[in-house]
């Protein structure tokens, strides 16, 4: 059993999910096996994240320009039909669950509808120097 | 709890891994943060596999050619202490455990004996159309 | 003298250019200086191409399944302004000429109508086994 | 004809350039035509110029503690041959010129020998706020 602060299962239902956001594949982000890079998933989390802060109205430029950066503590992908250049991903996005130090976001990622990879992050909030600082409130209930 | 296939806690010590590979930090992989963006974490991983394989007598670039790759199913990495430019990261790798149809690697991420992370991957074999096949005989060998 | 097939001097002006697409840059995308790493601007030039493609009726994935492929043959970029994360960058494109076996690309990129980069690529249409085929005849007319 | 800074043409004969750096190609840096993503080459560069800097005993990282940057002002890069997985590449660089504001670095990469890519790059220094300062001394000497 993983001793992880990664507690979170994202579910298979989109509906779960109250933020999408969708990229379409680059041909930069595939491989010679013809498919999406497993690395590749990596960015298209972040993208989301960012996006669901700008529609939050704590767009992440601004904490950041404030001193603020979420860190990447933990992530977990799990890859269940490869992705494929052109096509349109649906991340679904979900703030799953959120300390006074860390969050958690889930992920559901679909194409037309049909599941094609699962993913948690685990964030805390630090400072330009990488010190744990407390999370912003309005982070902390959100995610209550 | 997460209902995955990943099982495998790594271990922080490096005695425990039998295989270890040396990778320098590239500019291009930090990040804004002045860091090793979290998403390059995993073509390190992915490397020092191609790197063990090779060292076993099972170069990756001859499955490939005879039409079997390695899928990645899951990854899992944990962040402890960031990773920076023109860093030498030592990569240590263990195969944590091997089934007909799968097989676990454990790693762990060291600079100057310092821990930075920890990371488990899970894998299949899979034709060049993607149908999952069983695994090598010597590879459920070392993995038992 | 640079002997190259690169023979384009893209315009700083962008009503020259009949195809704008924009792309909002990625924190991925950033490095250690905080600024947009050199690297990344190849993709956004690819991405903008099969924009390009699509939006002419002759999308690349299309191509690809038919067997041909477009290999970049020369490339080339001004950095004139450095990109940063989360501003959006128009990436204007024109087709500058073709002949019968290849075609260039420029591109001028502004971001709020302030020049950031130029770049010029130059392609030729190959087979699935990289041998050099003739242009489809669009494409020629297109650029003559 | 490009009105450009890059005045340099990379020769083809390995033994014109005085150092030379060995990477191995990874796999994520492929893409779905089973070679090395053309953007990919950019990063083996500058691993190859950190290399350099090293070996002239003036580290890039060094020089960045310091708060002077290389800025890339601009790049060319011509593909000759594919590179592909697993393949061991020689980047061989050099110096190409100097003046008080800027620097060309030539580059021949090949594998087995065999010419793969040629490239230039020009740059100029700056400070962390990216304001354009005058070469070392050593740099300008070197090139002249």
């Amino acid at each position: 059993m993983l001793r992880v602060r990664l507690t979170v299962e994202p579910s298979l239902d989109a509906t779960d999910y109250p933020f999408n956001h969708r990229i379409r594949v680059r041909f930069a982000e595939t491989d010679a096996m013809g498919i999406v890079h497993h690395s590749r998933y990596l960015p298209y989390l972040e993208e989301t994240r960012v996006a669901y802060l700008r529609h939050l109205g704590h767009p992440y430029a601004e904490m950041r320009s404030d001193g603020v950066d979420y860190a990447v503590l933990e992530c977990f992908v799990q890859y269940r039909q490869p992705l494929r250049f052109d096509e349109e991903v649906d991340v679904h996005l979900r703030l799953a669950s959120a300390t006074r130090t860390s969050f958690q976001m889930a992920y559901l990622l679909t194409v037309d509808e049909v599941v094609k990879a699962t993913a948690v992050t685990v964030h805390g909030c630090v400072t330009a120097a990488r010190r744990p600082i407390r999370l912003p409130q309005w982070l902390i209930d959100l995610g209550s």
